[in-house]
């Protein structure tokens, strides 16, 4: 408390990132970061961008990120018009509040979802209203019909990993012609269904991805939204009216270089996607409910185990999981999927525990 | 214009950063730039950190930059409570304005000032009011003495690259006891003295710094503000409800290792600086007034040679310099000092336009 805060400042509850344990070797299943490394390509274009010397590095990076913006709007099918770049996903959603939700009526997103979204509302002052997910933890479309300044899920949804099918956001699209809608779309590449192709007919759709799972690249801090060129304006001239270069020369050259490796990007989440299959079926041997993922993540909880113990005990096993002491899923972990290795450390230690 | 657009996206003029060349090898003295690469330690420590196969980059960045703020603490003798660490120093001031500078009186800052000042208070809703500087283009910290919302000023000051000695800056701290005063030192290790050493004393005071200019590392886009505990809450409190991880993992080595290189950092300094002297010689001796500098930067007038016709001219020449067009300041030049030979080729353009 200072009395030099400004008004907004005593009121804000930021967002509490899952633990960045200093151990040597952590089985680190908390924040769905990718088990495996970026493509090698992404190694090369960072060692070349930096050169002998880093003589680049003295020179300010492109502010519109031209190369990087292209090469995935190539990817997508999109025009570079439609395609915006931030310093991550978080970044871009921060902007995205600030540019694209913020009118008369509150925006409506799900009552069980990423805990950042009530944090961006608080800092940029934007009424919402949560709509409960079902009793299986499902969205069901049909409760977002009501008028609203916007509506933004993830899908896969987080921390559930449920999926919705792409016809189901045509229909949420369809009802909602009036308002913004946000798809988050970080855990796509894991299962679920990506509503990039539906940007072309629809002007009030925004899609969000993000390089930090699928593609390896957290540590890099870049992510996207996709959309109307008109939407992507609006986050535009937030973004310069807030910090003229928001990703440096190597995120820039590293990203780029994530997307012209598809096989490594394709063969990495396939490894995910089996890894997450097996854990599931471990897991469950041992009693847990797992909830159906889509995403490099899974969401269980033990109907004779209280989860922040779970939680507690595996960590002093240098295990890390997630725990949310939130309503409804306080009996629940979300796990990240790690190498097999880390994924049977996992059960081992849970097989012990439940025994 | 579209009707998804958040109110205060139509209200919005962006900031237009200098612009960047696609050119092989332009002459670019426009946006401040080192001419000289940074410490063969940054790319040591990029190298390092990269390894043999980019593995680190798949997890998360410490989202607190706890060792980063640990060595720069320790580089000015400060404790690492009293440094906050953002995506350069364009978004430690556009967290400073949102979280210290909103407040019931307006804030101010000079008429010639940094052109992104009047960007961030438009986007956060910030009033304020500009103080003329004198006709020598200097700050009289007199004309601060009316209660504010807080004050805000570069030193040396840009576009100007006049300095103030510290003991205004410490005249303008006790007149404004109430009030945050904000000391933007993007270029203070040029040839100014910096305000670090009072924060121990005035509550009220908050520095900002870059590695942008004198530390070579504008493409990796990492700045500091420095300042009492309080101060640095409010602006880590923002941070952490907008963006959880604004440095990754290569911008936080980089400039770690920047400041374990005090000898490359004066050596680079001191070479920028006789440079600047030998420029402003020979401007003068070409018939421009030159406003007396102690940043990385001339600002230069030709009496009889209109400014934007002079910027023109010499980007035919793939020669760049800013002209800015606004009152005052439209008959002069900001000229980044470059290499001894990109200021040979200036000199040179000059004397054949000027002749």
């Amino acid at each position: 408390m200072s009395r030099f805060w400004s008004d907004i400042v005593h009121r804000l509850t930021p967002y509490v990132p899952g633990e960045q344990p200093v151990l040597a070797h952590p089985v680190k299943l908390n924040t769905n970061e990718n088990p495996y490394p970026p493509s090698p390509r992404v190694v090369e274009a960072i060692r070349g961008e930096l050169g002998g010397d880093g003589a680049s590095l003295r020179k300010y990076p492109d502010p519109t990120a031209r190369a990087l913006r292209e090469a995935v709007a190539k990817h997508h099918g999109l025009r570079i018009e439609q395609v915006f770049a931030g310093n991550g996903s978080d970044e871009v959603l921060a902007h995205a509040f600030q540019a694209l939700l913020k009118h008369d009526r509150p925006i409506r997103f799900p009552d069980i979802t990423y805990s950042f979204y009530p944090v961006y509302a608080q800092l940029y002052g934007v009424e919402y209203e949560t709509v409960p997910l079902n009793a299986d933890f499902a969205i069901d479309v049909d409760d977002y019909r009501a008028p609203s300044g916007g509506v933004l899920l993830p899908n896969p949804n987080a921390p559930t990993g449920r999926a919705l099918p792409l016809a189901e956001i045509e229909v949420l699209l369809n009802a909602n012609p009036d308002a913004p809608v946000i798809i988050d779309e970080a855990y796509v590449d894991f299962g679920a269904e990506s509503a990039v192709n539906l940007i072309d007919r629809y002007p009030n759709l925004l899609v969000v991805q993000t390089t930090s799972k699928a593609r390896s690249l957290a540590g890099m801090r870049v992510g996207f939204a996709f959309g109307d060129a008109a939407l992507i304006e609006a986050l535009t001239r937030v973004k310069d009216s807030f910090n003229s270069y928001p990703l440096d020369r190597l995120a820039q050259v590293a990203a780029l270089a994530s997307y012209e490796d598809q096989a490594w990007f394709e063969a990495g989440c396939a490894k995910v996607v089996a890894s997450r299959e097996r854990l599931t079926s471990q897991l469950q041997t041992l009693g847990f409910e797992v909830v159906p993922s889509a995403a490099n993540f899974v969401f269980a909880k033990h109907p004779a185990h209280d989860a922040a113990t779970l939680a507690t005990t595996l960590k002093a096993k240098e295990i890390f999981v997630r725990h949310f002491r939130l309503p409804r899923i306080d009996q629940h972990l979300r796990i990240s999927i790690g190498t097999p290795a880390e994924c049977d450390a996992l059960v081992a230690a849970l097989t012990e525990i439940v025994a």
